[in-house]
């Protein structure tokens, strides 16, 4: 792996782990075993290496959330959005647990930022509606755009909130799934008649993870 | 009206209006017209002054979302409790935006804050038991933990979601309804046929509140 990666790696770890705010170059360069003036050889600052973790995170928006193509729908189809919300969460929790801390520090990142999210609200907004023609789901094409946002929103917050509500002081993969558990229950609620037993399969996986986890 | 609860009131105001962080005790006492000393005679800190305004948050949430007794469902008691969503939200708005950062400098503010939230879970959860037994809302009993849940996930973290996903600096009144809007919108899911026309009603009430603030 090339320095300029193994710095990115080795940061959103540390990140993940011990909290951003209380991550600086010079742990992460003592973690990879480097001097700092390596690292600093290759990235400016630590908002330098944020910016390059926030590129994979909107790789991850921009790719795993498109509308699906010439492909029929099922349940493995399915599992893999709610998979790649988890993935989300998981991978980049230290921009959900400071969210709005890093966005407000950085007036270009928050540009970018505000750029992923009206993306992502659009393919939301085109899955929820392939959802529905396909008999999945039932909502009132006027309120698509609104359930979108929302989805969005749990999504965004379920860490922040997790650590409000509990002693916990960071989030475990469990609790992530329960976020996971959380949004179906939000499909649930526009289910169509035919879609009951799918979700119910889903959620029979996710609860397993969440137990297991 | 007492220095202590002008002290408070004032308070309030000036975290609402400029943010908690860039607010000092020195500028509280000047936005009074009173001396730091003066000030410090009534409070020892601005971590005190911020305990007291919690106190009031405390006992509107505590007030505000009892269940309902002796009294007919109707669309004025529903909108008495979306009316006190929109209390809370506006007038502990500064609260709302920092929630994370607050409730992290302070043991003693989070574990009350810890007990108010379970507090509120109970009533909310018996309150959509009474909506349910009261033919407004069809949720599976089992589920009614998690949407309350939901509930209270949304409003505690509307203003955060909003402040990330607009350039906007500060809440608005306007941006507030649109939450109470949102909240109605996952009530509509679990809508019942007769609730129907009720909701709709709301709904217009809080958009036409939205239009004009």
């Amino acid at each position: 792996m090339k320095t300029r990666d193994r710095i990115i790696q080795a940061s959103l770890q540390l990140f993940n782990e011990h909290g951003e705010r209380s991550t600086t170059t010079n742990h992460i360069a003592a973690h990879l075993g480097m001097s700092p003036g390596n690292l600093y050889y290759h990235f400016r600052n630590k908002e330098d290496i944020i910016l390059s973790i926030f590129q994979q995170y909107e790789q991850h928006l921009e790719s795993a959330f498109q509308p699906y193509h010439d492909e029929a729908l099922n349940i493995e189809l399915l599992i893999k959005y709610f998979d790649a919300v988890f993935y989300a969460l998981w991978q980049f929790r230290f921009v959900y647990t400071n969210l709005a801390d890093i966005l407000s520090r950085d007036e270009q990142l928050k540009a970018r930022y505000l750029k992923v999210q009206t993306r992502l609200q659009d393919h939301v907004c085109k899955l929820l509606t392939q959802l529905c023609n396909d008999g999945f789901l039932k909502i009132e094409s006027a309120h698509i755009p609104a359930l979108a946002d929302t989805v969005k929103m749990i999504v965004s917050f379920w860490i922040s909130y997790q650590l409000t509500q509990t002693t916990m002081k960071s989030i475990t993969k469990s609790a992530i799934y329960d976020g996971v558990l959380r949004l179906l229950m939000l499909f649930r609620a526009y289910a169509t008649e035919t879609s009951f037993e799918t979700i119910n399969r889903i959620e029979q996986h996710y609860l397993s993870l969440s137990q297991s986890n």
